[in-house]
């Protein structure tokens, strides 16, 4: 293990070989159990049958009138036809008897269907006199009456294991009767903030002391990506402290923030290889450089530069598809992402990823000049990311490039 | 007001005019403070401008070592400068004297900038050799270095009002000192899902009894459109129960599942109408048409359809863009949206608005034929929903449509 502390990296690994790494080693965590009314949102880990129909009996899908529908033939509002009323069907109240003859049962919406009935007459067409109904129009058998199991039949495999689980499926897993659903557990995510300078988000910036910020973008972003933060302190670039921090258990992974570049202050680096292996630090992209990855034990240790672009871009480039990968989840960027015209030149490196910030305006992207990784505000004023791939020099003006969005919500015009 | 139940509706409101309504009605809430590290996804109430710069001092932009730019021009690898080494500066830990002519300082990322030394030479091309330095690159003035509000100026307006919170935007507020964020506040939510035959979530459906799928399905849509749900309980159909939790304070919004149609044991549009005022009941849609709006002092009270598929319309097409507007966001449907054409037609009626339920298969629409709205399946097997509009009495096949799809996660082919 070369010390690279004060003395450059000597090769950058290609972000397409780490991402190749990190597809390789993030496999989908083990299963656990999560209540039926916290599953939307989770992802199914196994496929799920239904144990019964839903529903269990024939029901009324409208209100009206259960009757036998051949019964009703020839009705019309010129030639009603008088059945007896007697009796009703609620939800969860059936008509207890069966239905003769001539007979109807007012019935609402999710009742049970009587005995002996097999329609239902919408209550608009129907009139209530003196104990009797009058029907004016003709349904078939059938007609308004939910099936038993057309919803769900009983052994079906209703949904797949995989599975990014809607509002309605977790609505649909509540009607079969399942209490717990098998979920990919989320994986746990500590964060290590190392550095002397820095003091709790939310103090004010004093003399050379500047406030942590990249804990709070990180906490958003991981809570974006599906996965559980831990508790987390400010450490001091003291190696003890990050050591015995890297060495807890508990995370599945562990994002390190700070103290990761080559800088005499720079122990984490170190520490993950005495600890476990540094497969990756120094990576050929602009900004996050200074990106390094490795593991200790089954824990994966993300090394993200301090400077907070440079945060940011590490964590998208690494982390986030990692997290979503345990989750279970796709590894893909999850930006909204819209196609538009440079309005001026990129300019690049061969061999190099670049995350270049671009706002949208007047339907052409525009990157911003910045003069380096420490300008947050640079991806406060974007819209979103361009990536040049390592095989480019740059871009052209007018090349149509994809905008990775950053805004969750719809700001720009024409955007899917 | 005429009641409604076992008569059915006289006249449907046009959705257009019902989603008008609510959108003159439903206007931001007011602001509450939120502690900067719980900001992110939240949207910001006032303009916020910078009470100091960022950063507050010139600092180093790499590791490296300060020294006096104009000193280092003429270095190349094959002629190596000599400076006196003379000190370090950390981040936090500033090396504490004026630097002299032909002096370098050991500098780190982040680090105060000596006063006396206006450049950085990246550690890559120095090194150190008996208390000396030798650098092989010239470097400009500012080289490196990080000025005083590069990333804020103090007094700037960096982020508007109304602005929907990205993770940097929060990590930004934490950069310059907010300790508090001002946010739209978060609207309330409660939900009263009515009906006798219902059995709560997690339970097994039983003899006529089925488990209320809706609150399920309902928390998971409130949770992803900002809002923030009260605990609440399934009630059975008995008016004085709806009637107490319709006058219960505290929620900015009531949804009603169940109970809001023309049955007789649907009580929540009467009660609404005589403890407040019922300004829509009866839809032209489908499904969904015995959706109602009405409002009870500040509150707004949705009736939604029991049956969850038109619960889950009814909330698409008027409490979701009522909610994402109250908590400031846009009415927008949150949808990720993909344009294919349709694989066969779709048969609707002029006057009525469709909310059809379509598979992608093979790039095509294809929209999935179901009985009734009780068919909650049939949102699962979807993989959006396409809208059409009053005015339309139909889609011919091949029709270009734009599909809202159901999945967060992305799972179709080629969309953004």
């Amino acid at each position: 293990m070369r010390d690279v502390r004060m003395r450059g990296f000597a090769e950058r690994a290609d972000v397409e070989d780490v991402e190749r790494l990190l597809e390789r080693i993030a496999q989908p965590l083990p299963a656990e159990s999560v209540p039926v009314l916290e599953c939307a949102g989770r992802v199914l880990a196994a496929d799920v049958f239904a144990a019964v129909d839903v529903p269990g009996f024939a029901r009324a899908a409208m209100d009206g009138y259960a009757l036998r529908g051949e019964e009703t033939f020839g009705a019309s509002p010129y030639n009603r036809l008088s059945f007896e009323l007697c009796g009703e069907a609620l939800p969860g109240r059936p008509f207890p008897e069966r239905l003769g003859s001539g007979q109807a049962v007012r019935i609402m919406t999710g009742a049970p269907v009587p005995e002996g009935a097999d329609a239902v007459v919408m209550a608009e067409f129907c009139e209530e006199l003196d104990g009797r109904v009058l029907v004016s129009e003709a349904v078939g058998p059938q007609k308004n009456v939910g099936a038993v199991g057309e919803d769900i039949r009983r052994g079906d495999a209703v949904l797949r294991g995989g599975r990014w689980l809607r509002p309605q499926d977790a609505g649909l897993l509540a009607s079969m009767g399942c209490a717990e659903v098998p979920c990919v557990r989320r994986p746990r995510v500590r964060l290590v903030i190392t550095g002397d300078e820095l003091l709790p988000a939310g103090s004010l910036p004093e003399g050379y002391r500047i406030v942590d910020s990249n804990s709070v973008m990180l906490r958003a972003l991981v809570a974006r990506d599906g996965a559980e933060l831990l508790s987390f302190e400010v450490l001091p670039d003291d190696p003890e402290e990050i050591r015995a921090a890297l060495e807890c258990e508990g995370a599945d992974v562990v994002l390190v923030s700070g103290g990761s570049s080559v800088g005499q202050e720079d122990h984490a680096p170190r520490l993950v290889a005495e600890l476990g292996s540094l497969d990756v630090h120094g990576v050929a992209m602009r900004p996050s450089s200074p990106a390094g990855f490795g593991r200790i034990g089954e824990r994966l240790i993300f090394l993200l530069p301090g400077n907070p672009v440079s945060c940011l871009c590490a964590y998208e480039f690494f982390a986030g598809p990692t997290l979503r990968a345990l989750g279970g989840r796709s590894r893909r960027w999850p930006h909204r992402r819209v196609r538009v015209p440079l309005a001026h030149k990129i300019v690049s490196v061969i061999g190099r990823t670049d995350y270049v910030r671009v706002a949208i305006d007047g339907g052409r992207a525009v990157p911003i000049a910045t003069s380096g990784a420490s300008i947050l505000s640079s991806t406060v004023r974007a819209s979103g990311a361009v990536i040049v791939p390592r095989g480019l020099e740059g871009m052209p003006e007018g090349t149509e490039v994809e905008v990775l969005l950053y805004d969750d919500e719809i700001n720009v015009g024409d955007v899917s």
